[in-house]
């Protein structure tokens, strides 16, 4: 039996950042799909585990199968397991939160919504969108400003924050960009995809059926 | 000279959460009112100092002027500081970060913009506005189901997850309901205005000119 499960599925960037730090810390893990466009995490079962009703969900076999949800969380249990990906003094580490909190807050909140709406609840243009969508680019506009001077998100180093932001942003085209507009996060994900393990969400996660 | 400087203005929830902290530990603090509404925080030498461009920035002059911004990271510094409002230990820990997670992702993230495009914005009844209001909605539906098995967000006892999430939850009648509806809410929120020094946020952030 793997160590990990994470309950997930491909069209997740949140689960892809679950994902992405299970393999780039080489861990021993399973991938459990859920049938998110069915409506499985609407289901009773799956609110009973994770009242919060998302993906993914992340079960730690090795310490009584501990069940964690948002990804922020997940991340930050897992650099406890493995020592990685966190700076090692405390000021550092609270740049890092800094993000990680921008990103569950601005970035990832609206880039994925819109995402959502635009791609695959087809309302590209309704009102609804057009205000997820400038919220989407003007959380991008502050992460390209911010990775103009910096090469990574915190301490100078790659750690959680460049994990979770990097979750959706590797399908520019599901949300109306390109990253040549954008040469320092363009930049950043390259540092990123050259490091250690790293895969692409389309090959750590299960597609749906 | 107080030990801490918070850039905030009455209106601003997220500000309220760090007051609230500074208040609950008891801290030397003083409160600069930034004039959001009239555009402060998208002004260059705001965005200096925070990229992000938000409210509430905290200033800890204990420690060469440590500036944070995200209520987040702000929290985890305060109780870094003062010892307070942190489970001891981990696993706890790792709940009450979920907590707040969800809190940025989902929770204050809805109900505040909510709020600002409802009362601020009079923008009440537009599609963006009702597609904010059912996600508002939705996350204190999912905060009512976990209190009403749970005295606290996590641990069993008033952490920085409590003050994370109650930012906005003082006003009920800024994003149209009332605690009634919601008697889990309605009792958890007694129980953190019964904690020692609490104070509403028309106590401790300055108003508006």
């Amino acid at each position: 039996m793997a160590d990990f499960t994470l309950k997930c599925f491909v069209e997740s960037g949140n689960a892809y950042k679950a994902a992405l730090m299970l393999q780039l810390c080489e861990a021993s893990w399973e991938a459990e799909w859920v049938d998110f466009f069915n409506g499985a995490t609407r289901q009773d079962a799956y609110r009973e585990e994770n009242v919060m009703g998302e993906v993914p969900v992340l079960v730690d076999h090795t310490q009584n199968d501990l069940t964690l949800s948002q990804s922020g969380a997940i991340l930050l249990h897992l650099s406890d397991r493995f020592g990685k990906f966190v700076p090692d003094n405390r000021s550092d580490e609270l740049e890092m939160m800094r993000w990680m909190f921008f990103d569950n807050h601005k970035l990832t909140s609206y880039v994925a919504t819109y995402r959502f709406m635009s791609k695959f609840m087809k309302k590209e243009g309704e009102p609804e969108t057009e205000f997820l969508k400038a919220r989407a680019m003007g959380a991008l506009k502050v992460l390209e400003t911010h990775l103009s001077t910096h090469d990574w998100a915190a301490a100078g180093q790659a750690t959680l924050a460049d994990i979770s932001m990097c979750g959706y942003l590797f399908w520019p085209d599901h949300f109306g960009v390109t990253w040549d507009d954008y040469p320092a996060i363009n930049a950043w994900l390259k540092r990123i995809q050259e490091l250690p393990h790293w895969a692409s969400p389309e090959a750590l996660l299960p597609a749906s059926a």
